[in-house]
């Protein structure tokens, strides 16, 4: 837990509060902060027995602590980025930290495991500056291809410099860590993937339970919008004249949440830029985001399409503003494995109890998604108080912390030894 | 109308038709191309006669042509900075450089008035960078303090480096632009203020005619509202959970809009930004632009009030968001002078007969409405095609400005000489 905190001095940002872990992160995925997380990464697991580091194309980075046996290991994966909010100090950063806490407990007590153990940070899970969330795991998994994920650019209000957004190629070599691996998970094969996440809900709180044992998550898919109006003076021009790009994406973002909710999914807004932006010219472009979510993947589709039925005729009847869509990522509902589940349902009876922990369901994403793929995989979750996430004030208490790494390590040894 | 093209060369964008002319313009109040624009301005007006320069404390520049007698000159003022858009070539700019030909066409002829005479050139009248409209020949009426306008603020997507906005002074220094005149009506005195402008709505064109005699505007207000939600993740956060600052800013647009249109008015928003701007969080924090109009002062007031009350609703059924609002600027509707206009009506007779000029009234703000408080003045309107402005394809013909430099050179020796 101190660990945690730790690498929190890379990207930390303003105090909200006077405690010392009173503060949010912005440690976008590949800017220095990360760069020095990555670096710290690979020190202290080296340290704590991993014998070999390897770094793939997308800078995955996966230290494995060598067992009796050699083949796949098996891995405890999270990331290290946040989003720009600033986020909190939990999400991916807790997971990867557990795997490390796993490690030094490992050694000091000289567990030999069967086959090899090892960490995994995966690159650009938050998809916030390059908007592809659970990115370098979705190349691993073969569900996105390499050179599609180099070519993503950063969201031009979160670049560096604005008028020249770098693509996530650009910075990983940047930064020194466009790796000589290939991802693929045939080249670096794993033997199942557990990860420890912060439950990012109201949950686990809620029914007083200490572990979330996940039983699978939503599927989701990202668009982004283009609504092309016409430039005009606010106040010459009649409404009768106008083509507001403004009007028709504002119409557009409170029809879409409707929509999603008639088919008890979400659908939500977190980008929008317009042009040109000047208080007496109707927008003449708008560009937005639009991320749909629901448990079935057929139910995602029916909210796309109802969207785009709606947004069209909004469109049209903004004085026939046009209207474009690009489908960002499509990630699918997955499937974890039953082996994997019951490990850490043992695992968890063994640290809590029973009746402390309870089965979910993920609203976020993650990478074991992907993983989930192409090996067995699982999530175990851990209280956030009052479910708040992707804002400063997320919170997990030390205690929580900690007993999520030690079911993580459970769960491992457990599906090691099985 | 060559020499009006001449200085688009400062600030003219890509172009968007083969035409010469077939480009915008993005000239922004103080920045390095309104420098050039305005250094082509003193040697221009000097070479034609201008004696004597006043450059004051907000920039704005007084080119003055003796007459026999000394006294208020009576001037011809407009402005040369654009929209981001781009804009157009003539909005503004047609005003200024028909006071310069207007000056030719006197040097020529060896024209000699009983006042001096003298052509404008107002600083930041668009309020696009800095969002205050019609603000250098505001603070010279007295109708906005000096320092307050010193004060205003870059819109960030607009600054050259959107981290540390620029202040009004701050550009006015850099660009060596700061004058030592009192920017006041009292030391800067003008015996009367006539201003040539495109028409920036449909009317003349529709109509047939080639000049509009102006008697008034709209009034109009500026706002800048702050909504304030909470940032939260998009896949994990119930709807039930949310207070989401994008939502509650899309239905107010929404409303806003609906609102004025109840009362004749328009309500409009061309400033959008929101953070933390990404796909996957819920926006935390809004902030946006509103701009209010209508003909009567009392009715600007009532469809603001009746914003306010909906808008609040809204803020508060949005998951309890908050909201605040800031008035940037308050434009009254202007009452120009009977002189004045019969001068503007004589000229226009003489120049196109009296079937080819109509009275009509301005949707948009000009310089003339803040000079029009503080001595006689009116304006003169040429036609836009398809009534089209605050866009790269504002148009209006050579045919057509030459026209309107004549009305407005006939109109001011007709005022002088009255
Ligand atoms: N865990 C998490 O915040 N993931 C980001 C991916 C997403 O769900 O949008
Ligand atoms: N003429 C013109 O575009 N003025 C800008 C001021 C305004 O009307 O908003």
């Amino acid at each position: 837990h101190d660990s945690l905190h730790h690498t929190c001095q890379w990207g930390a940002t303003a105090p909200f509060g006077a405690g010392p872990l009173e503060t949010g992160m912005r440690r976008l995925s590949l800017d220095d902060n990360d760069a020095k997380a990555r670096q710290w990464f690979v020190d202290e697991t080296r340290a704590l027995g991993c014998t070999e580091h390897i770094v793939d194309e997308l800078g995955n980075t996966f230290a494995i602590r060598p067992g009796r046996h050699s083949g796949p290991p098996t891995a405890m994966g999270s990331h290290l980025d946040t989003q720009p909010g600033p986020g909190g100090r939990y999400d991916g950063i807790l997971g990867v930290h557990a795997g490390v806490e796993a490690l030094r407990v490992m050694k000091e007590n000289n567990v030999e495991t069967h086959y090899p153990v090892c960490v995994v940070n995966w690159t650009n899970e938050e998809g916030a500056r390059f908007p592809y969330s659970v990115m370098a795991s979705s190349v691993w998994a073969g569900l996105l291809g390499k050179e599609e994920a180099w070519a993503i650019r950063e969201v031009p209000s979160l670049a560096t410099d604005p008028s020249s957004p770098k693509t996530v190629k650009q910075e990983l070599k940047r930064i020194g860590w466009l790796g000589p691996a290939k991802c693929d998970y045939r080249e670096v094969p794993l033997g199942a993937h557990f990860e420890l996440h912060i439950e990012q809900g109201p949950v686990l709180e809620r029914e007083g339970k200490k572990i979330g044992v996940v039983l699978g998550g939503q599927a989701y898919r990202w668009f982004t919008l283009e609504i092309g109006g016409q430039e005009a003076h606010t106040g010459a021009t009649p409404y009768a004249n106008r083509a507001d790009a403004l009007q028709a994406a504002a119409r557009i973002i409170v029809m879409s949440k409707a929509k999603a909710g008639e088919h008890q999914g979400l659908c939500s807004t977190g980008v929008l830029s317009l042009q040109p932006g000047s208080t007496n010219t109707i927008p003449g472009k708008v560009v937005m985001s639009l991320d749909i979510r629901h448990q079935d993947e057929a139910v995602v589709g029916a909210i796309e399409e109802a969207i785009r039925n709606e947004a069209d005729a909004i469109a049209e009847s903004e004085g026939g503003c046009t209207l474009s869509w690009r489908l960002d990522s499509d990630s699918k509902a997955p499937k974890f494995d039953a082996a994997c589940i019951q490990a850490v349902k043992d695992s968890a009876t063994e640290a809590v109890g029973r009746d402390k922990w309870m089965e979910l369901r993920s609203g976020a994403g993650h990478d074991t998604f992907a993983a989930s793929t192409r090996c067995p995989a699982t999530m175990i979750f851990v209280p956030s108080k009052g479910g708040i996430s992707h804002n400063e004030k997320e919170y997990t208490s030390k205690e929580d912390c900690a007993i999520g790494a030690q079911v993580l390590l459970g769960a491992v040894l457990r599906y090691d030894a099985h």
